[in-house]
């Protein structure tokens, strides 16, 4: 099995020798990372971060230190001119079971506030910070592949819609859960699966009706671009083409994510000209000339030493 | 009858037991419902409304009484408390052919004025009124099923990619017509097609071309979620697909139409704004402690008794 | 010969017999049409414009020339009311390999100007005209049919995203390229492709590491409608779909493309206005009582003769 | 009187002597035009028509009748194809004290509703329903101008920006007063005054502050484009600009009103998109052809007979 | 002198005694408030906060540390729920004379990175969040009323236009002299005032030539609302606006400043959604009961209790 | 009065030395300059470019050919790197009538086309070419600056709108004059001018009833910064304003007037985002160190020298 995956990493192009060890050892860390207490940060690789939702004998749920240390992760990660792409990935037997409802019910059930109104403004902050949560992996600027295993629930949801690739296994499933108790999803999925899958129809579907969707119907609705077997071969996929942008230029990488959330919110006509104005400064750089002269020696692109970004 | 309907809407998804009379009964009732001329209005089951298109010696054809007999509906639907989902389908053979060209000729053929401008501005007065037909749909907050069986030509894509979930049955399939007849689809289908499906291509294809769409090809590009083997088997499916969401939060179910709604017209930035203002007051519904408390308990959401909306 | 054609264009979906000659014919044309240098330009059948990217030695890389030709050539055909339709293809063995890196190194690699911001102010001033090399396919009324044979590599991608209907033989394979020279795709892909294809974590896939996409996985996707076994097939199914739309009003496919653009840019509200502002004119055309008449004596559309638009 | 009024709309500038019993004649009518209560209804000259809010006893207050008689009196103006100009003003000592407390106590101090949530959805029903009371101003396509004297609070100063044209006597004042009685003013105020007059930062200190503004500031800061000695003069100035409209042809005066409030939420590019496409039929009128030769034949338009629209 | 300002502060309505003393104090404060080293933060009364900016020895020029003390002290006011309303204003002889041109002139002239792609992308990241430190007034949902004495220059626009009420004294000037040293104004400037003056050909003469407009100018169109004769008289003109504000319901207040800012950037259809969506929860505070009861009682708002916010 | 003028175009900081016969001489250029016929192309100083609209003995009206002679002159203007501000004005007794009826009645009252539709076709072909005639002043990078004196209607209105800074004689009048000859204004004056003018009030008069508005209220609206006592005053603080212009850093001024133009159209946030792209590379400009140095040593930026642009 070892050159399996030596392969399934290496792929046709590459430099990746991860053996089976090395990929188990990235799926089972020993426990968060200091001084986050929900989420396990490691660096399987050159340029590579690996950010694990990590409560697994909670079955990842989401507490309320998850929701800020979310934040200070990727705020460290943007920072982080050593990384160019990000791995998300949960511990144990599930991606994330969603919400962890005990520890949030407070925030949600018993609202602060004088009256209505004043409950209402607090419940507003509430919903604002939570829906940061996931913006900030659209915020930050390097790529994030998002491989979800198991269950993957209600804020799960939320979550992975909010990546820029998502894998899974075959024994996943996804299931908009947040109508079964009682509320229209607030922190990401009604506004970014409509952006994410093309049917409509089964958005509507999903979210009206909480029904759960397995792996085979995510890929073909296309909400994953690819399924594994299972969690090990996928940490390896997720690796390989973690390892494909890394090696790329991050002047080319990250402005193809920037340019891409861009165009998915506006016309063509407003993200063409906004790509023009971002290109003038970038197509400046010297990634152009090294990728162009790796290109015409035949060479891959993952041969060039490019800068820091 | 009644009880099997009843299990029909309360029944977990293994539990479904309609009786193929039940579900004819409902697909072939009486003939419409006074005052309306064209439109059956059925209640199968607590919470939720069948309208049928009924004209069936007319191949559902639409006619002048259809474009403002489905305003009056879905105005008395939206304001029916009652009421949480609806179902929509077709009496007789087949879902509809479409305009009823005869009966609406003289609007369109022979428009009123004086001069070209008057004409225009008269035509334009006439279309505005014919594309509200299907926003009506769209502005009522309650989820909309449709069930296609045979053809659905014309006006009647116009129709079904306003609604919210889309079925149909194996013997299906669907024709945008209106290029064949002289024009470019100005009540719906230009605009609402290439946000229901997500292959633009075809998009283009179908509506330049004219050509018919079979329920298979419907079932891959995303514009049904899913295909039944006849017309018995679709309603038990979509009073099923019903029963779920008649079964949850009014507040949730509404909510999440809302704001799917909104974002398919928003930028994520904006969409996450609004369902955070929206949000401040819905989750101060006792809805969410009941649901809540049901997940807890184990319980299906579908055993909460939930107020009027 | 003629007669083939004519069934090609005329012929009911079940006529169509064009000679293997008759299509390969169109497939080799002789060489670019003066005064064109990269570009041929033919007429297969009325009003049917074929435009072949002509630099097979080259493998059609896009030099400068094309850069210009390209808008000369689709300002031409906007303008010429002879043609309904264009078919889009490359000659040779394979679409195009994307820009002539060579040829465009100057502009782009030694870009003029005394300082950084002049630089810059001139590499927009680039940019900008590459993109109008594409645009100019969109602001063109007549529809545009695209045939992918063999690789579609880079600005090819731009190309083909920003054609109305893709069709691709067996052996097509498609790569966002740009990422592996260094940059940010400028004109086109990034702003078009994730409006064309459904699969969002696709989009971004294939972007940010450049990897190849083959014919079935294009297929499913959604990105063409069609794969055919060869190019001949396709060339002559190219041909098919060109002669059901040039046989059908110019009137109402030239509004049906430009309001399928409008749409893909705006809310369905502002669409619906907009449609029903162009229609106010626009159903005022004889050829809406020509074809209902065709209709109702169940005559095709492509029986009809219509003026020139 | 009828030649009075007859060279008040006629008369070149210059010419406009209406009498004192006239004008007073207007300002006064009898009381409400049934099936009115709130609102009387009169035609003081050809193509205008003139409604007055007419509640003096009450000073003006907006009562419930008065929200949904609005609704009726616009959408039958609209429809009125005699109609080319609206005057707006108020009966008795001022033109609105805003709405009627005591009246709509009930639907905004005790809302319906079983929790937080359902009686949110009421008031969403209930504030949509007050906002469509000045909003049909603005559908309907016939230009309207409004008159003030005395005071005009709250309530009014929503509804006098929905109007196209504004006039007040010297002794008119201006209170945006909803921050006064607790609420962010939300039926049109916030929306419409910041587009109204240039001056952003008296915008917001009007909104915040609720101070009086009176007749030289709403002048210098454009919120008036004329100033009067007293109704009489103000009457008489708002037939004179009314016979003024009323005199064009109604194909290019309510083409401008719709192109103008078209513009001021798009874009310029946008919005020349759109009157290109408006213009395309109503440059075909007859009006067009009528106009340009009283033009050369240095005739006014207003000597010129229109059809109606 | 007393009684002068006695009566500017307590206006017609009021019920403010601040002595000269008071507003001198308040003029002149001790220092910047530690944290702070370059703002200076008391509390003037009730509700209100004073902050301001405190280097007047050098003309309160904006240094590094301001850029980011702004955010943090903003961002501590939109927490601090004892505030409802800010005064911003100058310490010395001037407003401020705009960025410290020598101690931000490392970020700027020596930008960091190695090449142009890197250096544009870090210099994005400093423009960025030196928007920041102005975009932080308006995301702070408390009014905030700025003071403006001789010299506006260069950043101190872009500081002003983010405020919501400007006011200045009669020897105030202001001058957008970003053109001067060499670039266009990307802190504000260029983004917000041209929303908020009306005359957009002063606007660009203000912008493309840097020349001074002086207060009379400023009044006139509109930059401030009111002009006063010193900057003692302007202080209590400000505390004055500002108890107007502060003795209001924050509900009310707040609600509106959020909703004028939405309607700056939005159609007015969209800005009436939006309001409606908002105060569905806002209008069931106790603040309107308590201010409708005063209003009917004939009392001030300003005597009603409100509860925090 | 030579030294009145020196006076008016030296102003307090520069070194403008114009004679009277100077300033004459730009005001009554030759005639139009070859290929032109409608426009004489002078350049009265360094980088400064006069556009003379030059038809005096037709009252300066817009015949066929100037439409296209000014897109043709204002794209020279925008290669040409020499020019780095326009002045634009009228030969002649007034500045313009309008569009020259006569010449384009061809156009507009016998358009082209077999039935409504073709005709409208062909009608909106030629709104746009002719909308296009003013936006290439937009589009065009260099700041315009038009003065305007006598009489300036219709379409003038149109063209000045697009201008960037509008000065006009104490003589000058405006008129909206197209609802006078049967249309809603269709190249610029609706949809620009309530973008140019903070009085919607004053905007809907205009374009409602076609009166006219003389300079003073021109300059209290706004829609001109200044108005001079004749045109030759008027032409010396034109070359004044574009004196000061032109001696500054191209890069900052050409930047900001595109920042102008997208903030016009675009909400604050979009427009913060966008000029933080820009900036990235336009602050890596030699300018700036030139001119922040000149700063610091109090030096005028006019007298520094810049690099083309």
């Amino acid at each position: 099995m070892n050159c399996i995956l030596r392969s399934a990493v290496l792929g046709s192009r590459g430099l990746w020798f991860p053996t089976l060890n090395a990929v188990r050892a990235m799926s089972t860390s020993g426990g968060p990372t200091p001084p986050f207490t929900t989420l396990s940060i490691t660096h399987p690789a050159n340029h590579i971060t690996h950010v694990e939702l990590h409560r697994p004998e909670k079955r990842n749920a989401m507490n309320k230190a998850y929701w800020s240390e979310m934040v200070e992760c990727f705020n460290q990660i943007a920072e982080d001119s050593e990384c160019r792409v990000v791995v998300f990935s949960g511990a144990g037997k599930l991606f994330t079971s969603g919400i962890d409802l005990m520890d949030i019910a407070g925030d949600l059930l018993q609202p602060k506030g004088d009256d209505t109104a004043r409950i209402a403004w607090y419940l507003r902050h509430i919903i604002s910070k939570y829906q940061n949560t996931f913006s900030v992996i659209e915020k930050c600027p390097k790529p994030v592949v998002v491989a979800v295993h198991g269950a993957c629930v209600g804020a799960g949801v939320d979550l992975i819609t909010a990546c820029d690739i998502r894998l899974c296994t075959q024994d996943a499933w996804f299931q908009v859960k947040e109508v079964d108790i009682g509320l229209a999803a607030d922190v990401g999925t009604l506004q970014r699966l409509p952006k994410v899958i093309g049917s409509r129809s089964l958005v509507n579907e999903l979210a009206l009706t909480a029904r759960k969707m397995y792996s085979d119907e995510a890929k073909s609705c296309g909400l994953v671009s690819r399924v594994f077997p299972d969690k090990d071969s996928m940490m390896a996929g997720a690796l390989e083409i973690a390892g494909e942008i890394a090696g790329r230029s991050p002047v080319a990488v990250q402005g193809t994510k920037i340019n891409l959330l861009y165009s998915r919110d506006h016309s063509v006509t407003e993200a063409l000209d906004y790509i023009a104005t971002w290109n003038m400064s970038m197509l400046q750089t010297q990634d152009l000339m090294k990728s162009a002269q790796a290109a015409l020696e035949k060479k891959s692109p993952k041969d060039v030493p490019f800068s820091k970004l």
